[in-house]
């Protein structure tokens, strides 16, 4: 169990740890107003050292929040997942913080929903986190995700395949869901590498767990770290820094983007939610594919099975002379040029 | 010597290769009107397949340029890189093709120039190319780059820490400077590997030289070539594909913000080419940064030694409140804030 927590000490100097932390925390513009905060706590080095400088800035009175430690038991490794619960369940208490401790069978619900193991994973974690939000009315969710999750995911991306809004990683701040006023935010993103968090907790003399979401991680990320990162170290020792600056740089970008886009639509679109051809046609691509995507949620309510090769498609269809050309979606739904105009058609119920 | 050119034929059928090329001269809108074309041939696979395959498009009449061949003599290895540069004369003959052939001494370029190899070596290619093209007065310069140079690039620039100008690699067209009215475009870049170039030449029995540029390559690259690659195609088989994709679409965004930066530039600037803090101030901060590096560009002629902090300084200056801060830029501007105006002050001369 935890000890010398009792080092956390209001009378002490802030650590670097959490300077740094309170400078993203003001950068980020999170609560300053005694709300409630929901913090999500596996017990490894990460999350045990958001917790721990979250608790020296409340007590040192830079940042006025009340914190409760919400961890999810994912029953992977039978005792050691019940001990690691307990564990938490007993820092927060020596912490002074409420704690909210639930179990998911993560194995039962692989085999349920098809997802693998870390898609299962993460949707329970969040899921747990916004009943939880929900229950106490939490308006802020704080994870613990620090560089190195960010350039693992960065590069995941740029394996796969992916333009600047895969390329720019995690948020670091977020609505929970589309239109939620709960936010989801990762307060360590932007500058703590998880040798930080390590470090931080090691100078607490905190004995943090070995963190249960390593045991859920695809194959893909657990290569990364430990193949891809470490040759990209070998041409670059600062490689994860300059990776999450350059997703910075393409996150700012996106939004930017997105923005002109939505505006691009707004003077694009009739009465009846077509779209003018003319208006389209002379916007610069990168508007024009975000512009007609954001048209297809909007009719389609989702982009599920949207790919890049029907915003393609449709741009020929922009593009071409021709007439009665039909574009079909994914679902059954169709866009089509009519008139200079370009439609959509919802898919047809069968009579 | 090389054979079998004769193999190139007009009564055959095109090549699949010949194809995406005259694919791609129409999608980068190349010269279709009888143009004189300067084509860079190394004597290795991808050079020597961009001229063969433009030599059955011509010869197929599917494009209507003047090929001139145009071959820089590197130095570096002695009788063996004399023989390169007869051996692309002897090929650009046989091809009843023009052949501009010159040799520049790189070593010691390298020593006058404080270049290193790569570098040194390139800027003599292009002052080269850029001499012929001026000599016979072309307007288009070509040369082989594939989606394997355009993988690396895009990788050392990741490595090194770029946004998404230089994330989007090497450009497919672009002028060969700025303002200048000869193009200089890589056809081959979007769609060939060195695979594809390397089975081209094969198809035509032809025996492509090992490439000199080969010699002068920095070692970042051969790493990047022969370790990081392989390694990340371990992961994904067509991550050359996959990331040279990306790279499109970076450039596609990079291109919208530029001209939307440039638009944002005019309506700040004020008659004195000094800017309107408010203006700038609500702009999202992708526009922002590239509108202040726009008129930076303007103010001193280029950016030459402006880094990414010099502009994170003036935004700093922008929403700050208090007056008389300057921040001081390479060679000795100066930018300010002066009732609400953005100032730049230009090098004081000495008295």
């Amino acid at each position: 169990l935890p000890k010398s927590i009792s080092k956390v000490n209001p009378s002490r100097p802030l650590s670097r740890f959490a300077r740094e932390l309170r400078r993203a925390w003001k950068n980020l513009k999170l609560a300053t107003d005694g709300e409630v905060v929901v913090v999500a706590v596996s017990g490894g080095a990460d999350s045990v050292a958001l917790l721990l400088a979250l608790k020296e800035l409340v007590q040192g009175r830079k940042i006025d929040i009340e914190i409760i430690v919400a961890h999810l038991n994912h029953k992977l490794r039978g005792a050691a997942s019940d001990a690691d619960a307990l564990w938490v369940a007993s820092m927060a208490k020596r912490l002074g913080c409420r704690a909210e401790v639930s179990t998911s069978d993560i194995k039962k619900r692989v085999k349920k929903s098809g997802d693998n193991l870390e898609q299962a994973a993460r949707r329970a974690r969040y899921e747990f986190l916004a009943k939880v939000a929900k229950a106490i009315e939490a308006k802020l969710i704080l994870t613990a995700h620090t560089m190195n999750d960010q350039a693992e995911t960065v590069l995941i991306n740029l394996l796969r395949g992916s333009g600047s809004g895969g390329l720019g990683g995690i948020e670091p701040r977020r609505p929970l869901t589309t239109g939620s006023a709960v936010t989801l935010a990762r307060p360590l993103l932007s500058w703590a590498t998880r040798q930080d968090t390590e470090a931080y907790c090691q100078s607490l003399s905190i004995a943090y767990r070995e963190d249960q979401m390593n045991f859920d991680e695809s194959f893909t990320r657990v290569r990364v770290r430990n193949e891809l990162l470490p040759l990209l170290e070998s041409f670059n020792p600062k490689v994860i820094e300059t990776v999450v600056r350059s997703a910075e740089i393409l996150r700012e970008d996106d939004a930017a983007l997105e923005s002109a886009a939505q505006r691009l639509l707004e003077i694009a679109s009739d009465d009846n939610e077509s779209l003018h051809g003319d208006v389209l046609r002379v916007a610069p691509v990168a508007l024009r594919r975000r512009a007609l995507r954001l048209w297809l949620a909007q009719m389609r309510g989702d982009l599920r099975r949207i790919e890049h090769a029907h915003i393609v498609a449709i741009e020929r269809l922009l593009a071409s002379t021709g007439s009665g050309r039909v574009i079909e979606l994914p679902g059954g739904a169709t866009a089509f040029r009519k008139n200079g105009m370009l439609r959509y058609r919802p898919p047809q119920k069968p009579k």
